[in-house]
């Protein structure tokens, strides 16, 4: 099954002023949450929020990260930020991208992987959950 | 029962340079973090920090918190942070001083004030448990 | 001159995943992130964002803040957070109100004052600058 | 020259309240601000920390950074956050390990790159300038 345009989502986060640092810049810690929000609003297209995450006996802890930061954010900037499901067999696996909303100019991408952990054996499953993967294929 | 220097505990903060903000100073936001960290190590010191006051049955959210901004803190600058005990029997109720470590300068005051919840009847508990009580006592 | 409607500004936040705490509660901290929000709504509405603030030679800084908790926000929930300005002539005094988007039901009440300096001379201005009050005139 | 000892830095956490999230366990998110206390320790040991860079000319953005994740941290527990410097040349990169301070063992593993700008010219320097570079080779 290839992954489609159901499998991203994007949203729009207006740069407040308590996530700039004294360089006047978007402090880089700061991007995670960004992420995350984006995370957030696909799962929950894909209907596996993390409520339902929770609801089917699993937790999804980010495993691995990594960001590349190509031009800074300002504060009041209005970013767009948008994620990209690429693995779902094995693990969760996503892909962003943060861009001026106005330019369309990218400023930073980004990746994260999680793997489902069973709330009762607490195992890692290295092959998803099935509910997870029915999610996709529908 | 008077109130004495067992009730009291001091931290000390090196200013992180993500708690400063496009001013040059810490954002206002960030004191809140520095007082849970002076009330937590207050707690643990009269044997009832966070995992024992679960253990005990009960949560304390904090219901009132406010501060006055005297002099701005900046970035690697030592802080000491004081937490004072001034009311336990209705509740918690902690005072607060930030003052730069090396001259004694006072930067800000705080306070808060928390009440018990107990969590099997989910009631406040506008007298303190007797089990919290009995740790001031001693 | 009366404050009226066009001096308060609301804007929506769905509380994200890690802003909640281990209670499973916003963490009373991360309030003052919703203020700012609010509070920056209601001074880019008169014409004084945070940019003409620093345009006009003046920084603004928090002088006083205060919270009241009354019942606490959970992740995902939608809040409307309401900022009033009460006080414009001594000062920059706003009250906010938290509230359930859909049940409306009251959630925090926060206060905050600021004082304007006055960047070359760096002296407290007592009285807010002709500049901020003639926006709020007009 | 070989990079040794003199080029590591080791810091202790002590995880606080506000950094677990409603799974107990500290938000991933978190762990950049470990990072950064760690290799400002590192940095100002060299003669070079944030300060000293801006008094040099130049500003030192991360362009990279990327986390493993092997293990969860709890509330109190105690970190140590290593830092070690691994290339200078060409960028300031940084290997991290986050360990149980009691245990020794792994939680985190991470890496940080960045390049100075020079702050007159806003150009990158793929090239370390000197002044950093004979920080190191002394």
């Amino acid at each position: 099954m290839s992954l489609n345009e159901t499998h991203q989502a994007s949203i729009t986060i207006k740069v407040p002023f308590y996530d700039v640092d004294s360089m006047d810049v978007v402090w880089h810690g700061h991007y995670v949450k960004y992420l995350e929000e984006a995370r957030c609003a696909l799962l929950e297209q894909l209907g596996y929020g993390y409520t339902q995450m929770r609801a089917s006996g699993y937790v999804w802890p980010i495993v691995k990260m990594q960001f590349k930061y190509i031009r800074p954010a300002f504060f009041n900037q209005e970013l767009t930020v948008s994620a990209f499901l690429y693995e779902y067999e094995n693990g969760l696996g996503i892909k962003y991208k943060i861009t001026d909303k106005q330019t369309g100019e990218l400023l930073t991408k980004a990746e994260t992987m999680q793997f489902a952990i069973d709330m009762k054996t607490k195992e890692t499953c290295y092959l998803s959950p099935e509910i997870f993967r029915n999610k996709i294929k529908k």
